[in-house]
């Protein structure tokens, strides 16, 4: 068996690490349950906020995210993802502390996008306010000399509400008129003002949008790195 | 932090384990991610099909299920759940040949119908061909005095169909309407038959009846020993 075991660092929430497991899931091309790829999920909510470290200088989650990956790889794990945008933010830090490889969420998306917008400059990214502070995705995008669209206040507290409002934004009330509402006009916003292509960087994006279609490519993180982890680990 | 770590030995198929983690997910009460609980998913498809050992004496499965349940511990997991009903006809060998304590899917299902149909005599289970062969249900049932309805051949075939069919199944095809009339009809002849309450006995059947309403109580074991699960790891 020349397949890798595939770690997924989860919990950052639960549900994106779930997301990304039955995304890998999805994508692998298994007539029968022994096609599939052996993956595990380690997913440990008690990790020290992200957005708090990344914010307000809060304890670091770089130990506890090295002890998961280390449990990954006592496991089994020969590669590893973390499974949330955000905590990428502290991906160099994690990375070089463990001795197995990682994937790259946002830079596979970024090179996805760069296949679907060939000599794009500008890209709009859909994410929450954390994420959006942690310059995950200027970082990656800055590799490819693709500049990240600044984004005003206004709009984005609209992405935030969208996803966080305690009426109407989708962790708490589910897919709602408003919150799809908001999310259309922060694509609208970001087309408008010479996006070429949107990363939606946060899982929670893809639920709300839906099928919506935009004039743009729309480029889904998980969706790019489910694809990516099943190439590496088939070789 | 005394709550504890839930290792779910999953990939039996990797949708199944991928469920129960969503399950025990959705079954927590939880304000912020922080107050999930740590679930860690061993999805491991390539062990020995239990079909093909219960069904015709192939390879036991038992050193896989231990070896992974070994590695579920070694992460970190203090209580095991063996992810899929059928692969329970192996629990007890598995059990007994690792230190930490395991749930019963079988055994809280039917405790759980108990509660829900108090003096019930006649269950009717729902269930692959395979699972309803191994016996699972009969085992547990005995334990509290109840007897698993039997199945005609034509019923089980219905019931099998609903699931595998390749033409209209669940498995190959998502919930077309022939499998969703299929598992009611098997649903329809247990009723008429005596049974007292019905048991999903298979990851899919939830998926395909839907919100169908019927005049007995209808356990999904997933659910149950989600609720179990949460209610063991919080002590």
């Amino acid at each position: 068996m020349s397949e890798k075991v595939i770690g997924i660092m989860g919990g950052m929430g639960p549900e994106a690490g779930a997301d990304l497991f039955l995304r890998i899931t999805a994508a692998t091309q298994a007539k029968t349950d022994t096609d599939h790829l052996h993956i595990i999920l380690d997913s440990n909510p008690k990790m020290p906020s992200r957005q708090d470290a990344i914010l307000n200088g809060g304890e670091s989650p770089v130990p506890a995210m090295v002890a998961t990956a280390e449990n990954l790889v006592k496991a089994g794990a020969d590669v590893i993802i973390i499974g949330a945008n955000t905590a990428h933010y502290f991906y160099d830090d994690v990375a070089a502390a463990v001795g197995v490889p990682f994937l790259h969420i946002i830079d596979e998306a970024v090179r996805e996008t760069v296949r679907q917008a060939p000599g794009i400059r500008k890209v709009g990214v859909m994410a929450t306010t954390a994420a959006m502070q942690a310059h995950v995705y200027e970082k990656s995008c800055a590799k490819f000399g693709i500049e990240v669209m600044g984004v005003p206040d206004d709009v984005q507290a609209q992405m935030q509400d969208a996803i966080f409002h305690h009426d109407f934004g989708f962790k708490y009330n589910g897919r709602t008129e408003a919150c799809v509402e908001a999310a259309r006009s922060v694509a609208q916003y970001l087309i408008d003002n010479g996006a070429e292509a949107l990363i939606m960087g946060c899982t929670e994006i893809p639920l709300i949008l839906g099928s919506t279609s935009f004039p743009v490519p729309l480029i889904d993180p998980n969706e790019i790195i489910a694809e990516a982890a099943v190439k590496y680990a088939k070789g």
